[in-house]
């Protein structure tokens, strides 16, 4: 980074973040969060705002990076308490958060597979098989997710846990330098192509991504209508099978690999898995944790194991039977970063909603788009739905803030109830690709160092519009075939 | 450690670490805990039982050591979580602790003191006045805490920001080699010395440990009894100051440094101030936040600004004016290690009272004492609440559990009121030497990898026995001389 580039210098870049902040905090607050605020003893119209002001401070700093985004978040932490947002004990809640821990998690299985040389090796069976393109690779990985995601409804560990550990292991077998400085050889198109198709397969199938069936349970609640598994997996399919078949070939354009084709791939990688030799003893200690805890992710929820415990399960065996130490543990410095800036962005997205941000938010809409027609009005619920998770961390909190609400509103202005329902439960996934804190799986992928973050979000948003248009055009053509409305 | 010999090997270790956690797992569960546990819906007998199962695994294993403390952290979280005797949710509770993130701050602020070289610089500067003998070194800390602690009521800030740093320094300035190895040369007796004598520190002063006015205020709703400032100080000051005169020349014969005598000590810490030169810009840097923290810690409370946040502020400006690097935040490995070990046994501990251990507890205790005169009920009751402190891992928590309970106890066997409320108060305070879990800086001290295990637990027994002869026996001569009984 060229810290004499004034738009780069600590002056520029902090002196912006402060000041969103502050003409935040200085704008006065609402009238209408006031008369919100009221009705519900937690919400607090004069704390609400001060939240939303050190919130823009703190994403404006987490772009503009004046500082590293874990001492921004110490910052954030330490405003709210100092100007009575929060009390010391809410604003550390983030740390206890269970997603937190299945994040954490996903860390030292990732480093299982690279200490134990595994995710070498099942990189190098990748590219003898796929290998040869670039492209290619990145489909086998959207496959594999495919194949599980109907049984392993949390989409962190899928990511993380799963594809996370193999391709970060396959980035760096391919990679001379696989840090920030060569972002874009293999690992950074690879990292972000299977991170970005993995919200429209959370969203093909009802038991694909955690926020899925409370979704479910919400339409039933608040519309009176009941999606079935079927139902939720033929209306998602086609625009589905659509977006994951584009989404490779827009990326390979607008952020392509550096390495496209390799084709001695198949040859290196075989005589890399020679040298390897046959499977070692802390490989196939590996495999067997890998596949219980697969196992776990897919059907602990028969016996009560949630994902977290699952992959905490996951490390107590790597520890105990040697294939990761405690010091391994200790030195994995990306966990404990990610642990202080990604707790802190949990905590706050999850007050905003608290005190009252996001239904006063909701309101406002819902005013907007009163005596519009249902198919306008639609379409801006939409939208204000999908892009207003740049101030969620957790598509479940999302879900349960807002869902309810949009869709009330969507029925009451004439929307079709079966096709509102649908439309915005599959958004309900898709916009977990927004932002590097989004969902579960973003600050793993984005931990890796393989994607800057005005990539990242820049990117992510033109991917936003991709999949709107293929999911609210393409697929509106569809639920029209199927008769939603 | 000589894994050769069969009581260090993992089998005996472990296997007798689980055969604790099993033996009080398959014994009934008491008929009076499910008495206990019907009158709240927050207890059950059946869960809490299984609870106290696995934290005498938890503390089996972490004297007994088959595993690193974290491993055997994870283990107790999955073992709950999947027993039914907790939810992930509540099993990761101790990660959002504010004593816990006090406690991770401390750890940079230390971090600092080294980093800048200002704990070095102090270390010279204590050398050269007091450095000729250990001993006169460990009294000059003791003073040094005895004259801050009336105005600073956390005990963790006091032992863990300000004495740590310095004697930590002057560990390693004097000890070649400062690990585990060497473990007595001089780090090992002045940082347990030092730490234990903050025990009749807190206890002297009600505003020297933060539960201590919690106590204050249950002595007044359950026995009426009100204690003021003063009156406090009076009753403590006799066997406090008996305590601190006498502990140093104790431990200094159980726990001897290897370096007793220095009598070279000033001319060589005069020679090393000179080599330094004048103070540093990150130096004063340094100064200046350790003066910032120290008056928050001190006045914080005044304008709401409680330990933790301060300790925060602390941090974030170290961050902001590059004392540290968030690199340094992320490889202060002892902190996370500690998070994940001191959190799980701040969650376990607060469960056991929560689910109805400690209430069945405190219960079993008043029907044992029914009857006797009121010296022998006092003396058991003081016992008691001193010795299940093994059971805690905070004295706040410890005191809102069972303070109130045995103290209106010990009243109804006819203890006079204000002798009973002051003395269990007192003993509030002491208990928190008993292990490197019983109280924030514990683990900070026992982080530093100084004290091994074995002889923190030990001599921390030893201490506990003086601790209650001078506190009830000369202690109890004094409150009878102020007509307290």
């Amino acid at each position: 980074m060229q810290k004499n580039n004034f738009f780069d210098s600590l002056w520029f870049t902090a002196g912006v973040s402060i000041l969103i902040g502050l003409v935040v905090y200085l704008l006065p607050v609402p009238q209408s969060l006031y008369e919100i605020a009221e009705a519900v003893p937690a919400r607090d119209a004069q704390r609400a705002w001060t939240l939303l002001a050190i919130f823009a401070f703190t994403i404006a700093a987490f772009i503009l990076k004046p500082w590293p985004m874990g001492t921004v978040a110490f910052i954030a932490i330490v405003m709210l308490v100092i100007t009575r947002t929060l009390g010391i004990g809410p604003a550390l809640s983030g740390f206890s958060n269970t997603v937190m821990w299945l994040i954490i998690s996903a860390f030292f299985i990732c480093r299982g597979f690279i200490k134990t040389r595994l995710g070498e090796r099942v990189s190098y069976l990748f590219m003898k098989k796929f290998g040869k393109k670039t492209l290619g690779l990145s489909y086998s990985f959207i496959a594999s997710n495919l194949v599980i995601s109907p049984a392993m409804a949390s989409s962190t560990a899928r990511m993380g846990g799963v594809l996370f550990p193999i391709i970060r292991s396959l980035a760096e077998v391919s990679d001379s330098k696989p840090e920030n400085g060569t972002e874009r050889r293999v690992g950074s198109f690879l990292l972000f192509t299977t991170f970005q198709a993995d919200m429209p397969i959370s969203a093909m199938f009802m038991t694909a991504m955690a926020a899925n069936p409370l979704a479910v349970l919400i339409a039933r609640e608040v519309i009176g209508v009941e999606i079935t598994w079927v139902q939720w997996m033929i209306a998602a399919i086609v625009p589905g099978l659509v977006t994951l078949a584009v989404l490779p070939l827009i990326l390979y354009k607008l952020y392509p690999p550096e390495i496209k084709e390799t084709p001695e791939a198949a040859e290196i990688a075989k005589k890399k898995l020679e040298e390897m030799g046959p499977l070692s003893l802390i490989e196939k200690k590996m495999i067997g944790i890998f596949f219980m805890v697969l196992l776990l992710w897919i059907f602990g929820s028969y016996i009560g194991i949630d994902a977290t415990t699952s992959a905490l399960i996951g490390v107590c065996t790597m520890l105990l039977i040697n294939v990761l130490t405690f010091e391994d543990v200790k030195n994995e410095k990306i966990a404990w970063e990610t642990l202080i800036w990604f707790a802190t962005m949990v905590m706050m997205a999850g007050q905003l909603n608290t005190l009252g941000i996001i239904p006063w938010f909701s309101d406002i809409v819902t005013n907007a788009v009163h005596g519009l027609s249902w198919q306008m009005a639609f379409l801006i619920i939409a939208l204000v739905y999908y892009y207003s998770h740049y101030f969620f961390a957790s598509n479940t909190v999302h879900v349960s803030a807002m869902y309810g609400a949009l869709l009330a509103v969507a029925v009451a202005v004439g929307t079709p109830p079966l096709f509102a329902a649908l439309s915005l439960a599959f958004i309900s996934s898709l916009f977990g690709g927004l932002t590097h804190y989004a969902t579960g799986s973003a600050p793993v992928i984005f931990g890796s160092g393989y994607i800057k973050q005005n990539h990242f979000w820049g990117y992510a948003f033109i991917i936003s519009i991709v999949f709107n248009i293929i999911w609210l055009g393409l697929g509106g053509l569809w639920w029209r075939v199927l008769g939603l409305w």
